[in-house]
């Protein structure tokens, strides 16, 4: 029994592992495109600033650590074609440039997501660059010893744009973050997206919003600056960080059903349409547990996690009570930008709106310790719930503690939970760790008092 | 309409400031015993090691703010008598040393609760303590002050224990902690205890376990040492930390029922059996969520909670469908000894076997950043399931960021979630902020392996 497994990041990676755990017996290959696999491509940014200094650091297990476990690891080779009916592969071997056929019992198709380059003049120059793979992060390394750059351009004000401006400001470039929407970070609501704005000009890094990037201005076949709004920004490095996409052309012509999102659909155990092919990781869709519809969560973690699901279905072929599910996402998320944690789970207002919800929000700046303890940093907090049944179906959070609070948050919406229980919920309390009432809870009695406001409660009553 | 409630800590305040809050017009009136009100307790090791230095920082209101929202606050008052058919009260001003005749329409009691002294000989000695209210702290430092202990011993390894001999500690003292049980920390099991009796070896606080103090040997009207097991332990200091009984002579007199626990017994608005009088906080019991059981969980947060539920409630009047309720508690907690953080939800392995659960765990040792990030640390955590059902029915965390995984936990068993539901929480993940998968999921993978194991699962199948 072979299984074969496209693509070996983080969903590739924990599938094969997990198959081989589950199943000592089965075949096991991981195709590989990139020279190097398992690699934590959250930790980029962070090789890029310095603060991780080795880049096998970044690498979880090597090629070697799957060969031990009897796990067949073969990078540089692109799995070009799949034929579901002969459960067959064409591979290219891009080392030694030519083709072979392979086949498979069962296939896992894990191929990720690549980087959006935006259609404009000039995105070939060299200096221009998207952070998505080590062999990225290595090439902006080299250009940044190469040339030196002393100023340095991000396009796009995602979590990823935000994260390489952090890196790049602190190697001494200045840095100027342009994005096309009204705000960085806009995946929040305006109140938390204007506290990364206000701390990117505390720590010096330039942000212009409302702004589509014309050109990017080349000399000598390099770029030296780019244009917008009619002016050029002089910008000796430019970082395309506007998104990314799924990769999903593979399975596509293959026939797999693609859904509305454009990931790859997957039924609950991570099956796509075709026989014995499971697929996992960034280029899959998944069901947002709050609106129910599908949605595409390109994260590390979830990612892992779908490969166990993946890897442990796939391994025993299994695809009814007995297999694994995955439910779904909240599309939970957490970044750091220089000093200030910033995350999100479930909808923003603006998302909820959008999805029908009967918006109700509660909102405060709350300190993360005992007020009388040292070391106290303060948080804002809005949660945000659903108005007919009181359930809590998204939170953000900025400042101290951001990625505690949205845990707690998560799960909560995980559980179903309304304003009621949050007010009662039974946190964890000690001077050194947080206040009397933990900020959720706080929050969450703002909320209340909305709720109180609005319906036939208690202080309606009087 | 006039409110009076008695006891002005956590409990007794929060109902006072949210009754004034929902109701403009009540007269409100806070009996308080002791010279402050609304002084943080769990602050008081802190102080006691000057981490906080100012005294006043640990009171959150004084009678002065109160006076401001029209709220009277008589401290040095101490209720001696409840009539609760004539809804009178007989008050003891203790500074006029003499007593006077009081009334409400409704009332709130939150007596607190109050530290155990040992039945032994030499408790009376200069020099022996308990550390429960800001009065207490000051003697002791006088204590110090005056005649610079240089040992101190403290008997009771529980939570207050702890924090206390790290609080002596730092401040210059050779400090030992004596416990009559097998470990300290014995709210925990073992291997969480193990590792805190660690820490506390390389901070050089001595531990004994199983050992009794027989006696508190003193010189001049001073403690001079400890006998236990036969033999003195020189001890210029004690201080008895071996735990707190809640205060209810005043109810239990008025005809209030006491639970099973020795805590009044409240519904779930937190009414009492008398005719419009509610408690709150350390002196009431409340309900276990994980067995359904009466349990008693005299903690700061807790009180708080009910506060705000007993002092909406007899604010109104409610008592049905309009009034708010406290669902009850989880016995969540965590303390910092030293660099190590403690916490723990729901039941214990012990405590869930003891209520007659068959228990499923999950442990592990993981790391609380990514591996390659700078600053990650050590955590151990045990997750406790029912084996029945798959519920999370508990939790045990020791080490980096166990505040943050045991609210995860907290908010988890509030949800009623089960091991497939943690093993793909959507919880938030990047580099800076923990591993990709959280500790809690590991764990959580852990405890499935656990349940795979043991039914009719994927991999029994095999």
């Amino acid at each position: 029994m072979r299984l074969v497994v496209i693509g070996g990041i983080a969903a590739g990676t924990k599938a094969a592992s997990r198959a081989r755990r589950v199943n000592p017996d089965l075949e096991i290959t991981i195709y590989q495109e990139e020279p190097e696999i398992s690699i934590s491509e959250c930790g980029l940014p962070y090789f890029l600033s310095g603060v991780v200094e080795n880049r096998d650091d970044l690498i979880a297990r090597t090629p070697e650590k799957f060969a031990e476990k009897d796990v067949e690891v073969l990078v540089r080779h692109r799995v070009e074609r799949i034929d579901p009916e002969n459960k067959t592969l064409t591979v290219r071997d891009l080392g030694a440039d030519e083709d072979f056929e392979d086949s498979y019992d069962r296939l896992i198709i894990s191929t990720g997501a690549t980087a959006v380059l935006p259609p404009i003049d000039g995105a070939e120059l060299d200096g221009v660059f998207a952070l998505r793979f080590l062999t990225d992060a290595e090439a902006i390394m080299e250009y940044i010893r190469e040339r030196s750059p002393e100023r340095a351009a991000v396009i796009g004000g995602g979590y990823i744009g935000l994260e390489v401006a952090e890196s790049l400001k602190e190697i001494g470039m200045d840095t100027t973050i342009v994005e096309v929407d009204d705000r960085v970070a806009n995946a929040y609501g305006s109140e938390a997206a204007e506290k990364v704005a206000e701390h990117l000009k505390e720590k010096g890094v330039d942000v212009s919003t409302c702004e589509r990037v014309d050109e990017m201005v080349g000399e000598d076949g390099r770029v030296r600056a780019i244009r917008f709004n009619g002016e050029e920004l002089e910008a000796e490095l430019v970082i395309v960080g506007i998104g990314i996409k799924p990769c999903v052309n593979l399975a596509k012509e293959a026939g797999a059903e693609i859904g509305p999102t454009g990931a790859i659909r997957v039924d609950k155990y991570l099956k796509t349409n075709l026989p014995d092919v499971w697929a996992a990781g960034d280029c899959v869709e998944s069901l947002d547990l709050v609106t129910g519809e599908p949605s595409w969560v390109p994260l590390g973690d979830t990612a892992n996690q779908m490969g166990r699901v993946a890897g442990t279905n796939a391994a025993y072929g299994a695809a009814g009570a007995d297999a694994l599910q995955f439910p779904g996402t909240l599309g939970t998320g957490v970044f750091k930008v220089f000093d200030l944690g910033v995350a999100k789970t479930g909808l923003s207002e603006e998302g909820a709106e959008e999805a029908g919800f009967e918006v109700v929000t509660g909102a405060l700046e709350a300190v993360d310790k005992a007020g009388y303890y040292p070391g106290a940093g303060s948080t804002f907090i809005k949660l945000i719930a659903d108005g007919a049944t009181g359930r809590l179906i998204g939170a953000e959070i900025v400042g101290a503690s951001a990625d505690k609070y949205v845990d707690i948050c998560a799960t909560a919406i995980w559980g179903r939970l309304s304003y009621p229980d949050l007010v009662n919920l039974d946190l964890a309390y000690a001077p050194p760790f947080g206040p009397v009432l933990s900020p959720i809870i706080q929050a969450a009695s703002i909320l209340a008092g909305e709720f109180e406001k609005k319906t036939e409660g208690v202080r309606a009553a009087e």
